[in-house]
């Protein structure tokens, strides 16, 4: 028995990895006064036929329900965003700072770093048209990546603006029905052969290629690097059109996050969808927005590949999932008294363990060390006494059990809420 | 646009709760030393089919893939985690104590505390046959309940054992093809009708309603009770025969948690599947087996309808939530040195905001204000001096800028990490 093809078993260990990501994600997004929301696994198609991406609605998750409607595995978050802020902006003050992290899944060929599913932190910013919100969101998105151990040798975020192009479709009279290919074509450009991206540009290849030579730039453009370089963010960030997005909705700054080393695929992408709440809305609410997603898959193969990223990651999972109490009952009449005192323990909000099944004396002290236990209480022959032993020093000494909690207290890497 | 009926969107305030339950469960099942695990929301239908009880069965989310294979969203996460189980356990020390938090889905109409999809908390112990994994799990099940605030006067776990009855269905000769009708039977008599019971019990109904009317009891049943009188917990559970559990697979002690004054539909429940792992891995491995799972949906209309867990919960969301600093631009020359330690403040993990789009310096202290913020920090005229306005007390002072992160470190109560 095995899981459906593309999809994640997470034992505890990729759990807790997956874990640490997520709370990384929620911690640096607080930073941000972003606050968490979340939508259905499952929605309507039609929330994401031709809203989104060409790419996005040829892999749609879909399928019919038993009610004969025709629904999706969510592909992306944008659309739920969009439905829901235009259901019920009116409740909140413009503009919304908000974040999410769904699993999003497609229908296509799994391969390395593309499964059927993964998770993906959202940060969106709607009810703001000012460039300092498009600032915001690019720093914000550095941060999210900085906070695993990555630097500025580590990663860059390619920061473009699809005005720049759509200027230039205007100037070049591209009829409107043309615009997307022309984008996708553009977008695609670095993974594509020279010759097939002349092709399907045609006549717009010339004035394309000139721009990728010299470089394109522009006032808005300069005007975030120098916003980020206000915070101290410039060596994270640099001006490159080449990037499009592939999703239909963009329509101003864009940008992708990717390893300096070119060693993986973009680990996030983002950029501004001005027109997507009205069109979802039929125009009932027009409100500016932006935002951008980082995935799980990508960002944990190159933490995995990053010796600093890798070790820091390693060390708080560790920390977090081991136990830090473990009761060993060394004489059975004792074991009333080991279980009345560990639930207290876990009362006071330690990480107990002991052995159900009962154990010799020795193999539970061993248990207590696979565990990864800090402490052993020991419960025996000096009861009203108990015995501490520190499993990191080997330490040991014995403790009326009514002092107990005193003596845990000195242990100030326990976690105790008490 | 609305989403998809029985499915729920999470607005912030609503999502924080949730993720407030969430952290409670990580939490209580920490303290038991268990560890999370996951596994994909869709699975084969065939893990399904049959090895559930006839209720999940019927009302499963099920849908034929663009691939023609039979997959279902998973209406529960035992049979995932008997089948990682069996495929997976000589990597891990028994028993396992693993918990999970998954979304899980059923097609049925929706009602009252029954929607299309909830998250559940499951908890389940393998490879462990003691009586003292039962109790240890059932004492779990009783502290993640009060975790949230609520007591033995607002719950109780009835405790049962389908062996009880199965023995009993042996002494009168119901042969086994009928068992799962007759425990279905007896597990829905306390909701139907008497004479609908009778019918349906047939000779069984005069030993059925003896026992109903004088109470059953067993050596194990007691058993359980005496140690979780021993952990102080004998308050919260009783020995109740009529609790037999809905799915096809338990075997042995099973229980259900309830609120005292009956207004709600079960709170959580669960038991022994000594057969399962076996059964789905076609006897490639025999695991006994035990858990329990607790739903977000009853759960949280309990806490909001009980005083105390709902102010507990309110003031722990209300923390959380809180942008901590806002920064205040009142002059705009000063935007970049405000953007800039903005920036450090962030670094610290300070949860920090301010106005993208700019606006006058009084209506920056209301968005302050607005926004939950205990401290404003004010750059103006008097740079490097800035401003650090305590909102709680309306207390005011001036410091200079590079004393700033000393002077916010004298508020203990802000988040940083520094």
């Amino acid at each position: 028995m095995q899981p459906l093809i593309g999809f994640r078993d997470f034992l505890p260990a990729s759990c807790a990895e997956r874990n640490y990501i997520f709370a990384k994600w929620r911690e640096i997004a607080g930073r941000y006064g972003f606050v968490e929301f979340d939508g259905p696994v499952l929605e309507e198609l039609d929330l994401y036929k031709k809203k989104s991406g060409d790419e996005i609605v040829r892999q749609l998750y879909e399928f019919v329900d038993k009610g004969e409607r025709a629904v999706a595995l969510r592909p992306e978050m944008t659309p739920t965003l969009a439905r829901i802020v235009a259901a019920e902006h009116r409740q909140f003050r413009k503009p919304l700072k908000w974040f999410s992290i769904p699993q999003v899944f497609r229908y296509e060929r799994p391969q390395r770093g593309r499964l059927r599913e993964h998770f993906q932190l959202n940060c969106d910013i709607v009810g703001e048209e000012s460039p300092e919100a498009d600032a915001e969101l690019i720093a914000l998105a550095i941060d999210v990546v900085r906070a695993f151990g990555f630097t500025a040798q580590d990663f860059v975020v390619r920061v473009s603006d699809r005005e720049f192009w759509t200027e230039l479709l205007k100037l070049e009279k591209v009829p409107p029905d043309r615009w997307e290919e022309m984008l996708q074509t553009i977008d695609k450009s670095e993974r594509e052969p020279r010759e097939k991206t002349e092709e399907r540009l045609g006549k717009l290849a010339k004035p394309v290629f000139e721009i990728f030579e010299k470089g394109g730039e522009s006032a808005k453009l300069n005007n975030i690097i120098e916003n980020l370089r206000l915070r101290g963010l410039a060596d994270f960030a640099k001006v490159d059109v080449r990037i499009v997005r592939g999703l239909a909705y963009y329509t101003g700054i864009v940008f992708e996050v990717f390893d300096r080393a070119g060693k993986f695929r973009a680990i996030a992408g983002g950029g501004r969808y001005d027109q997507l709440v009205a069109q979802l809305s039929d125009n009932a609410v027009s409100l500016p927005a932006l935002g951008f997603a980082i995935g799980d898959v990508v960002l944990g193969e190159m933490i995995r590949a990053h010796t600093t990223a890798r070790a820091q990651m390693e060390k708080t999972v560790a920390a977090e999932r081991a136990v830090e109490i473990y009761v060993v009952t060394a004489k059975e009449e004792q074991h009333g008294n080991a279980i009345a005192t560990m639930q207290r323990l876990r009362d006071r909000g330690y990480r107990v363990d002991y052995s159900l099944a009962g154990a010799k004396v020795a193999r539970q002290f061993r248990l207590a060390e696979q565990n990864g236990a800090r402490l052993a209480v020991v419960f025996g022959d000096e009861w009203p006494q108990v015995g501490v032993k520190d499993l990191e020093t080997g330490e040991q000494r014995s403790v009326a059990h009514e002092e107990l909690f005193a003596h845990l207290a000195t242990f100030p890497t326990l976690s105790s809420r008490a």
